[in-house]
């Protein structure tokens, strides 16, 4: 699975080249077993034993798997009362907005981890989604992602983005950090970077931080040919081609107004960033009751959020405005009769 | 040491009429091993086993002792790292005026805890200080303890009041959360409860809480007869008697008023409440110098605080008024001499 | 993900009726993040959620994963190690035959776990490798398979399979059990189960025991169509042929022929069972060394063991007698190569 | 509490001249909160700070007391469970004796630490009792005691013996480790240490493992004046009179071949060491009903063991022959009247 393969150069050459040198970008790519959590799991495990400590500040409403270690990280009460286990070695902190406008969440977590007697240790690791998909799509600002990173650079933490959800163009460029002015230590890919939906998963680590020895996070499907080479198909083909960043462009202009459009005529928040966003119905029911609609009319649809109160829509990105007009319409109608 | 024992029967009667029936207060006493962190642990397991969960929230800057179960709950740093062990199964929150005063942080914490992809697991207690003794001598307001109180019984969490530096007439009351109009599931004492220094410790349980089985927390120095003989004296001979009381009143107010004096002068911050108050300094060579400026001229004082920045004075509760104006000038001049 | 496809269906009523049923066995299907950890993850948390316990016993010198559950249940030192974590939650205990011939290991578990005072918590599950793929080819006896089993259900716990690396005609039999006489509770399978080599785990879970909620424990790739296809082509093609068992068995018999040949002439002892054998070559540069040699030579093999001092042998079970025979001659002379 | 005192100095010189260099030993002493657990807390978390290792070794059966730290150690089930808390950073290995005389444990245990894929972390430390006063009397050998003190040493890490119930001459020795001929990194003692009932506890340590920075593991109960004074007089009016090692020796003769006595008569086993001792009900009942009549007739005794089935004595190593002659008259007759 370590050994080359002429998939696996073939990913490598695309991704290092159309993807990380265009953007001035420099990262060792590691191959974990093809799942978020996975690779999540080994993120975590690199930047404990970079910082050789062991807490790992995550966000409320974040969500980063269901294996132990990346469960330690994910907000979601159900997924965490499930396992039964003792979820250790993390520290909950507000992401960006969770108190008001008011409140600068990241200058709650500075004074709190800078007090010796906070009673917080220094972490390891931060980890954030810049847009939280299914934490009910909140969105982090560049200011706050720039402090957080001020502060894990000043306390010698690293700073991993879990790009898992938000990546590969979903909020409308690569990655989703690249409008925010940060520069992950690591970052965590997974779901849409096979261009395909085949089981593939990434992380990507700043070279002075690749310092795994050999075996130490091993697995057996750590390289999924067919994945590389859908995944060398899809950057090749989509991210060289400037036609496709017009249609992106387009597709969320068009996408985000129909959205506030919708916000304004039936009272309700757009919630979210580029092509991942929705609409909070401030009521599971509500929202379900959509969802279903939605389902019913050839509109697939997710719930998310604390209470699964909001609407998720993430159309492919390749879309054409045609459909989103469309998808939209199906909304529209859905959201008529259930909130009728 | 658990079988009756005159110096024990003696006790229990002197505190069960003279303390608790006088506040019309009903708690059932478990002598625990005759430490603070003894009877901490204890009234931590105790809640886990009644709630039968695990998390246990304490605050920014608290001081519960130095076992591994307390230490957990302790914020200091330095104590932390020294016991190079995994402290878990606790939360960190922020303690009243944490942030300042916009910032509420028992709104904080409710918000959290009530949030199902908060991430932080519901409590089956919380454990706080009302006057951090070691934390640097902050306190918690009636409003906001009362808040904590409300949110623990919504949540079916325990409180555990920590009055083991605070208790015993240090706030001018005989609990430091007489006159904050909460009342605490659990409470914890130790220090000055044998009234004359001897190792003694006291787990003040509700009596609907006191579901311990024979054995489930034992030890061998559970029953310290001298301390007995001591504190029923200490009891029935002060607290009994109303010219103690108002002994009490007017060293607290003569206490307060040279502070506030020196304050005023020095333009340092008064921290703290009663006959447990201090000078926050701002600088730990400043305080460390005063420190020992006042050990030079015979008065002991401690620093505290999260750098140590802060200059306390716990005078005893029994000194006399002459005492308390002496006591008062060495640390004047002690000021006066490291400021200069 | 959740929802039905052709192949999910095809795959299933393969696995059912061609796997399950002519087995006499019953259980349901997980699919779970298609990797062995994501599976091993899953198995143990409905392990816990089921017996409202934590604790989970594993075996010296087993594998089974490094995600964070998973690895707390992994001897290796090195795994274990990079993860800079606590590993917890779990409680190791001697493997069949690991302290020598005399010492029945599974009395000295079932000792310790029935004593009041004896310290290891009741556990959730045991689980186990039937042949340890990754520590060195150790193999578990029927006898010993059974008494576990049997501590298991007087002690309330599950009894978990292991069947990643053995599963899948691997020992002789789909699964490695088969001939143990022993009914796992939860069976965890990945590798091979694809048929093809593509990212696919699957849990097995006894019906009463299949409590999970909707989205306890999810995850993107739970279900990989491809991988469906391939698998349910493997199944319905080869085990349901007479003649592939016939060809299995005839490996099986020439392989143990060829290594005992080894063995007896290098006096080297012979490790596995069935189509998972090695030899212990009791020094790791030895091993590495032929390793090396055989590669040179065309025949993949690896080093397995504590200190990677075997060299193992995991032909494909669909393999002809004329490659056995070629494969065989390889090892021979790198064998005679590394230890003259 | 840190200060000298004229009690504690006493103490020290007493405890130095008259303890530790008549028998040529060398420790640090440690005043730690003044019970058994506080001790054994502050040695465990000085053994992970020497070591920068986490896992401690204890054994099955032992007892170290009841706060979180000390009760991971500790094997009862009872006081395990009901701390509902989860007990980590320790693993249990079989004391002497544990699986029958035919297996000697500390080859097993040594087998699975230096095992790379054993899955048991390089230890901290390992703590022992050399008699097990809680867990059932089982008394461990000097060469076992040896062994294990050299797999230690071997492997880096620190050696406790926990004399909290052995200690203080109760086995004829003033530490119960002097005639194991071995050299613990770390002495734990308690209870009888005050010579009068009083709390105290030590902490005795190698002076190349003392380094604790100032304020590490702090407490308020660290120097009980009164302890010391009674400790002082103990130790100078006992231990250098040889009339009283004379004593302390017919004692333990007397005791001894009283208990031998019962046993041959009443065919059950006598266990423990020195003062130490008591007889194997096999039956729960039976020991209470025992301990009950010999209450009854004047006669303190406990029940201890994984069931309480044994029946412990601990006579004050000071009684008088007539006295021990009196004691056992008693235990032989409640032995007749429940075994009627």
């Amino acid at each position: 699975m370590d050994m080359r393969s002429t998939a696996k150069d073939g990913f490598i050459d695309a991704f290092e080249w159309n993807i990380l040198k265009t953007r001035g970008m420099e990262y060792k790519i590691q191959f974990t077993g093809p799942t978020g959590s996975n690779a999540v799991e080994a993120a975590v495990k690199l930047a404990r034993k970079a910082t050789n400590r062991t807490n790992v500040i995550s966000f409320t409403n974040g969500f980063h798997g269901c294996s132990l270690g990346a469960l330690a990280l994910t907000g979601n009460h159900q997924n965490r009362h499930a396992s039964k286990s003792l979820l250790n070695q993390a520290t909950r902190a507000a992401y960006d907005g969770y108190y008001g406008e008011e409140i600068d969440t990241s200058d709650l977590l500075e004074k709190i981890l800078c007090d010796p007697s906070g009673g917080v240790d220094t972490p390891a690791a931060f980890i954030l989604e810049t847009v939280q998909g299914e934490g009910g799509l909140n969105t982090a600002s560049a200011q706050w992602c720039k402090k957080i990173e001020r502060i894990a650079r000043d306390l010698g933490s690293l700073l991993i983005v879990d790009d898992i959800q938000a990546g590969c163009g979903r909020t409308g460029s690569f990655f989703s950090f690249e409008t925010l002015d940060i520069t992950p230590d690591i970052v965590v890919m997974a779901k849409s970077i096979s261009g395909y939906g085949l089981p593939m998963s990434l992380v990507l680590i700043k070279p002075e931080f690749d310092i795994w020895n050999p075996g130490e996070h091993n697995g057996t499907f750590r390289g999924n040919n067919h994945a590389f080479v859908t995944s060398e198909q899809a950057i090749n083909h989509f991210w060289t081609d400037p036609l496709f960043m017009n249609l992106l462009n387009e597709n969320q202009l068009s996408f985000g107004l129909h959205l506030n459009h919708i916000s304004d005529k039936y009272n309700y928040r757009v919630k979210g960033r580029g092509m991942m966003k929705g609409i909070d119905f401030l009521d599971e029911r509500v929202a379900a009751e959509i969802r279903r609609e939605n389902f019913k009319n050839g509109l697939i649809t997710e719930t998310c959020g604390p209470r699964d109160e909001i609407v998720k829509l993430l159309p492919p990105i390749t879309v054409s405005i045609t459909e989103v007009d469309q998808a939209m319409a199906i909304f529209e109608h859905s959201i008529a009769r259930a909130t009728a």
